[in-house]
């Protein structure tokens, strides 16, 4: 079938043609269509059997073209095979922790998927302040798995470079490139902030060595091709409920360093511990909430590096550094102490992004609903003077720290300071 | 015309049906062909007017498979559209430096280029202790070019990730990864080493941090999309006279780390000066010589920091860190730290790489011949023994020297050193 944009009758017509889809909503029900996507980038449709609705299913397709902010950036509908392939990765190496593909139509650039009718975007989990039993334990099953499974400590030279092949993502990194590490960070004029910040705001744009920290990291993202990385896995990339937790909207997918997917983890769950500043007036609802957002950074890096270490040590079949080659008295410890230091660089890592990540969310285009939903400009200037302060010590900082309680000792001095200075 | 390896004879034939060739040997020439490939990865001739020696052009054909030391490596024909498309690049953007190309045939596996009749393969050059008054300021501009402007500095994302793709080249990669980085420093049927270092080699291959910084190194060579580098760039890929230098044998060409180029050139011009404690017993003439290389290695490096840095502030047109983002008071300044960051980065990479492809040499699978042509083993361990010892502290050291005195000043450390021990 030639492309064209399916609309919510059209849909229906579609999904009929489709033997995949056959199994998942009969050709014979009553399907109703509705569209629930932003329509910026892609339509997103939930498709669902009138008299039995919990037979459903959700179709994405990519629109022909996209024109961000009027500079032309034309976004070829690939990308849309490449959410497809990652998600199918995703089944493969961390199952149960992405949404089942249904069927894929290159032609038509469109991808079908599990309709999760009973899960929340995490952001507003998080701002309704829900407390998530089995989040930490999830995600960091997802990322230490994906990482790994697509890195050279698992896969051949030949099996990466294949799959990094694939992958070559250069207009949706173009995207994270332009507007996480270069826009928000000098004038450009898209971007948007908070006046009463602004003071903040000139202090990041004029700092040498911070700026010249976060060109670091946009090289780190434009060449250091670690793993296939999600590259916005923010927590609106993410749907959970109390019992299971997905990761979606991976269209940015390709081979960039690990720490860009756990610093956006990371981060996103400061800037909504911070957010609470202006979603209650309780000091004690919000104290405690922040602490078990902090206690929640904590399990993600820990069972992340955990997990990560036990895949390494249970599966080194890469060709980085293969078995023999620490075969020797003292190999083992060699092996070991290997391992904590390419674990370290994570963090690191995770560190220098998720700090250039939390600037961008005060300053760029891209603001995040935690806190640009606050209303009160005051209350909201709380929380982003202390994401900026945060951000900017986690970028300038990122390589005299150790351990992930570094990290959150930056974030606790910063909320043990006056809110309105 | 579908592939078939040629051979003297049919060589002949071909040509003639080659338009592009036409005005090299015109086809009503009496042509002679020779063929002076090592025929382990390609046949190489040489074909000449024998009426007019000066009328001649080089051919260069891809076997269509090679099994490298019985371990089954099948290396695509592809290798050699590697080779020619880097050979076009270098010839854009460091003119005078390559062969001129005069033909491809891609079915054939095929490549016409110039014919260096006046050139002499730079180990040669090096061993016999020439002077080459021209080298370090033409092999400086050729890394400063051909890296600065595949790098993301110059080009745009789109830009470099297109060509990046054209060098997704995991065959000959993997013969780096494991013959550079793993296999020498491991127990490996394949290696072979001087018996009389043997202390020297078991002491690598048992030394932990030595082991780590290796396995890093590695992983810089497999991760680090940095610009298109030669990947092979050791001084038998050199031809040059007293005025003219000339860069060939490119197959080996992917995205990766500057500093692995950079490294292999400062190390091959190390261990040629050692190789002198084998090639004249006279004390004066070796320190005369290696005092010269040790000169050319600081050349090679200034040169090449000077023309990179130059061309950097000239052409600011990549999207990695772009005029406007350094647009302040003190951005000026700023984007001078980041560049001097950027190139000691380079510097330190070109260390551990360089270290690397030192020990390498010495004790893997692919030895040097500027030493390996000493016949006497006694003398051979002389020159064997540091480079083992200065090897290791390049890999070791790397992220504490600040300047390539830092480098020489190792050299000079262990040639100071009583040449028994």
């Amino acid at each position: 079938m030639a492309y064209q944009a399916l609309n919510e009758a059209t849909i229906l017509e579609y999904v009929k043609t489709r033997p995949a889809l056959a199994s998942i909503l009969p050709p014979t029900a009553r399907i109703t269509a509705r569209e629930v996507g932003d329509g910026n980038l892609n339509t997103v449709y939930i498709l669902q059997n009138a008299d039995d609705p919990g037979q459903g299913l959700v179709i994405k397709q990519a629109l022909p073209y996209l024109r961000v902010l009027g500079e032309g950036w034309v976004l070829t509908r690939e990308r849309i095979r490449y959410e497809t392939e990652s998600l199918r990765l995703y089944n493969q190496y961390a199952p149960g922790l992405a949404p089942a593909i249904y069927d894929y139509d290159d032609e038509m650039s469109l991808l079908a998927m599990e309709y999760l009718r009973d899960h929340l975007i995490m952001r507003k989990a998080l701002v309704e302040r829900q407390r998530l039993p089995h989040f930490a334990d999830h995600i960091s099953t997802f990322i230490a798995n994906t990482l790994f499974f697509t890195s050279d400590l698992y896969l051949t030279g030949l099996e990466k470079k294949t799959l990094q092949a694939r992958f070559i993502n250069p207009h949706l990194c173009k995207i994270q490139e332009d507007f996480v590490f270069t826009n928000p960070l000098m004038e450009s004029p898209e971007n948007r902030w908070n006046p009463l910040v602004d003071d903040e705001v000139q202090r990041v744009r004029t700092n040498g060595a911070l700026k010249i920290a976060a060109a670091e990291m946009k090289a780190s993202y434009m060449t250091h091709g670690q793993a296939l990385i999600h590259s916005d896995l923010h927590t609106g990339s993410i749907m959970l409920n109390a019992s299971d937790t997905r990761v979606i909207d991976s269209e940015f997918a390709f081979y960039g360093p690990m720490g860009f997917d756990v610093g956006a983890l990371l981060e996103n769950l400061i800037l909504n511990a911070l957010s609470h500043y202006g979603h209650t007036d309780d000091p004690a609802v919000r104290a405690d909430y922040q602490d078990y957002l902090l206690e929640m950074v904590r399990d993600v890096w820990h069972g992340f590096a955990t997990k990560f270490d036990a895949l390494w040590v249970a599966n080194n079949q890469g060709e980085l550094a293969p078995p023999q080659y620490w075969n020797w008295p003292g190999g083992d410890q060699a092996f070991a102490e290997f391992r904590q230091r390419y674990i370290l660089g994570i963090l690191r890592d995770s560190a220098g992004h998720g700090g250039c990540k939390m600037l961008r969310r005060m300053m760029g285009v891209v603001s995040v609903w935690d806190i640009s939903s606050i209303v009160d400009t005051t209350q909201r200037a709380i929380a982003e003077r202390k994401a900026i302060r945060i951000g900017a010590r986690w970028l300038l900082e990122r390589n005299s720290i150790t351990t992930v309680d570094d990290l959150i000792a930056m974030v606790r001095a910063e909320m043990a300071r006056g809110n309105q200075q």
